[in-house]
């Protein structure tokens, strides 16, 4: 069943010979619709819920909430509208919301916001840091939920619906913004032996979180498996389906970290790494998210080093977002501009030239981008990327190589987030940052975080698939592995020092 | 297991190799001590029970509340002292309550206090009335709040706690008192036909009514039958053990209304009338209730017409409560000072004077009365006590001959509340209110109502007897009976008009 249902029922009428209470009366109507379930009506709720049961006399639709081994009856309406319930992927830098419709499972409107914490921090770090200061945590906790209530209205108004027509929400995150989220110290999060508050939110009554949703409306929080892993990567597993397949596969989501999560309907092994920064546009000076301007694809002609590229929304450039540097990078590799180890070859392009800092790459001259400041990849950019790359190939090859397998055996590769949505695998391929296997097998599923979060309101089996993962999942912690550190060596060339491993990879001389 | 419990517990401390959350570690900790049963910590404790947990180091006492189906984790503490939990009979005029440690169910202290409320009326009725008024509900809530949080601090003062020291709260009252405890508006109840919000509450958290205990604290409200059974009565039940019992008892509980339940553990059957006013001492002019100056005893010796009197506390006579009234009615009967109608007889004693509102009869002449004014006994006051006397009879035979019984089978008979503390049986049956059976058939039970609510706080067995008796009660309307009636017309005399039924009681010529 959906997190929250109708249920429409008639009642007798109160008489002398039936003279039970109200709340008595609607609850002995629905007890036979609910299969033995017991009912509970939430003290700040009885009012309405009797005056409502009038007003409509005695016949209408009820609104029930899944509750720890009971059912909530929390309105009754005389007519009802659409059943609202609003979905949340509550990332660090941006929010993604949609609004469905748990009769049908319709999308009902989508919406999204920049994270507002931001300006106290761009990374989870920064705010644990923040939120350590006197009101600090109070402060990011006000503006989330500001953050949040804005999407509520513009979700609502979209579907012409009232906010307190929203009557549940689900939210996916990672563990430091589910506990800004719920108020909760993030202290322990980023300190050995890093313990967070808690995992597993039991369910929550919006009003007592300040969301301006119906009152009653249940939050349910996908659960995390600890300080490293969120439930935003619960959300890709449930999205992915990798907990419920025969074959093995692997499920990778690009963030601040990537995160990384093999298995089957057998068994789950996940870990995490920074391999993320370069990959997610976080490159210095040159670096932004997917959005209007930013190079998303990018080729080089070698020989005559023509270079074309594509913009979101065609509009003017003014940055690269992270498949626009995957291309750059594989791009200039296979123009022999950059050599093996990532490093400039001097004189090979005329778009080369040396600046204090070293030698630097003009991707796009000053004269034609946006806001006439030169697009540039500068030696230290490409460093930087390199570790990524090679952080990326390492984490996936220890991560197969714990459970005894190796990439052939996988079926699929799910890809996550902006990262899926936009790169092309083949330059992944290129670069050594993805395993060199058929093209077929790399599946782009877009936003995960916010299409588990939308099934958990749908179904009862989605949100009990949570636990299930949690429970069967084993976490692997890199930063303690020595298998990991002597991979990502290996990985810091271009594709790799072991060039057996991508055999449709071209190498060159350096 | 009493409503709120302790359990003892120590966690593995937090490791690198056992990194799980605060919460899920205090929980997984529990798991094995709660047999079986689901554990969700409600949100506004969540940031509390895990600091306490931490500053505790992983091992202490966990506080458990009873839920729907589930146990509630509501706080963590290094030490703990008594778990105190309250009693309160919310009563009309009058609030009395005790402070219960649940791991030895020892009373820890007793308060009591007026009802605030009664500035804006003395009965149910008037109440109802005010609350309509813009405001009234809210004022009259607040009102009782106010009065019970007073009563919460006594309490904790007396046993040396902090009032969030106090863990649970169950409230025995009628169903009046109960709606605006809960701010719910009693309109229909006293309009036919005559329906309750609700009867039934579901358990409320302390801080949702604005109760001063700990803010998790579970109120347990005893449930009611209808609009004219209240928790009250349930609670007698509880107290007295009627549902429980092989033989036949019955129960009687005389407020504003008198209230009678009869049964065993197989049956129970009810009914209430207002036979009430006269016998708490609701008499006009000289009524009071059992307090210091009231007298509560009184003899007149037939003959010599000599009276003597004992007052509560031995203080200055000021007025007459219930059980002087009844003794007094039955002297003056015995002393053939009234006939058989109840009806003084002029020039029988010389305390009788001619008024304007016709006889009046002094019982403590102004000279010694506490504030310098006479007490006196008019006819009119006989009138309305014959009344409910003759109520009381025909209520208690009407119920009996209900189910096919007579007095003869009845074990016991309990009579609750102040009325059967103070009350002389034996008088009682002089006037021909209660069945003249052997004396030790009638027992005084004291404050059911709080009683009952004692009982509630121990044990999930009593909380789930209130459900089974709310099942099994069957109500008997009277307003609408016709055998009721006539039984009330034979009552009207002194004893009785078919003096058979009352073979103890000696007769006097008109």
């Amino acid at each position: 069943m959906p997190i929250v249902k109708y249920i429409t029922v008639t009642a007798p009428e109160p008489s002398l010979r039936d003279n039970s209470a109200d709340i008595d009366r609607l609850k002995n109507a629905l007890r036979e619709k609910v299969s033995g379930h017991s009912l509970v009506v939430p003290f700040a709720q009885v009012s309405n819920v009797a005056a409502g049961f009038r007003q409509a006399k005695f016949s209408g639709t009820a609104v029930l909430n899944e509750a720890c081994g009971h059912l909530e009856l929390v309105d009754f309406v005389e007519s009802a509208g659409p059943l609202a319930a609003m979905a949340l992927d509550l990332g660090t830098t941006h929010l993604e919301a949609s609004l469905l419709n748990l009769l049908d499972g319709k999308v009902l409107a989508r919406a999204n916001r920049q994270n507002s914490q931001i300006q106290f921090g761009d990374d989870v770090l920064s705010r644990i840091h923040y939120a350590a200061r006197p009101g600090g945590l109070v402060n990011l906790y006000q503006l989330i939920i500001a953050d949040i209530n804005k999407l509520v209205l513009e979700l609502a108004e979209q579907a012409g619906l009232r906010h307190n027509d929203v009557r549940a929400l689900s939210v996916s995150g990672n563990p430091t913004m589910i506990h800004l989220f719920l108020k909760l110290d993030p202290y322990n999060i980023c300190r050995e032996p890093y313990i967070p508050v808690l995992n597993a939110p039991d369910l929550v009554p919006a009003v007592e979180l300040g969301l301006n949703l119906h009152p009653a409306a249940p939050v349910f929080v996908l659960p995390s498996v600890g300080s490293y892993f969120g439930g935003d990567l619960i959300s890709g597993i449930l999205a992915s389906g990798l907990d419920e397949q025969e074959q093995t596969c692997m499920l990778i989501d690009v963030g601040t970290n990537a995160e990384v999560v093999l298995g089957n309907k057998d068994w789950l092994i996940a870990c995490a790494g920074a391999a993320g920064p370069a990959l997610e546009g976080g490159v210095a000076r040159m670096g932004m998210r997917a959005g209007p301007g930013a190079i998303e694809h990018i080729r080089i002609e070698p020989g005559s080093l023509v270079m074309e590229y594509e913009t979101v929304g065609d509009e003017p450039a003014c940055g690269i977002c992270g498949s626009g540097i995957i291309d750059l990078v594989a791009a200039l590799y296979l123009a022999e501009i950059i050599d093996l180890r990532g490093k400039f070859r001097l004189g090979s392009d005329n778009r080369l030239h040396q600046t204090e800092a070293g030698l630097s790459y003009t991707v796009v001259p000053a004269s034609v981008a946006a806001n006439g400041r030169a697009i540039e990849l500068e030696q230290v950019d490409l460093d930087a990327m390199m570790r990524s790359k090679a952080a990326m190939y390492a984490i996936l090859t220890t991560l197969v190589s714990q459970v005894g397998l190796s990439f052939a055996d996988l079926d699929k590769i799910y890809v996550a987030g902006a990262f899926g949505r936009h790169i092309d695998p083949e330059r992944a391929v290129t670069l050594g940052m993805l395993p060199d296997l058929p093209i077929a097998t790399y599946v782009p599923i877009g936003n995960s975080s916010l299409a588990g979060a939308e099934k958990v309101l749908l179904s009862k089996r989605h949100r009990e698939r949570c636990g299930r993962i949690m429970q069967k999942i084993t976490y692997i912690e890199l930063n303690v592995n020595q298998e990991f550190m002597m991979r990502f060596s290996g990985a810091k060339f271009i594709p790799h020092t072991d060039r057996s491993l991508f055999p449709t990879v071209p190498t060159f001389d350096s």
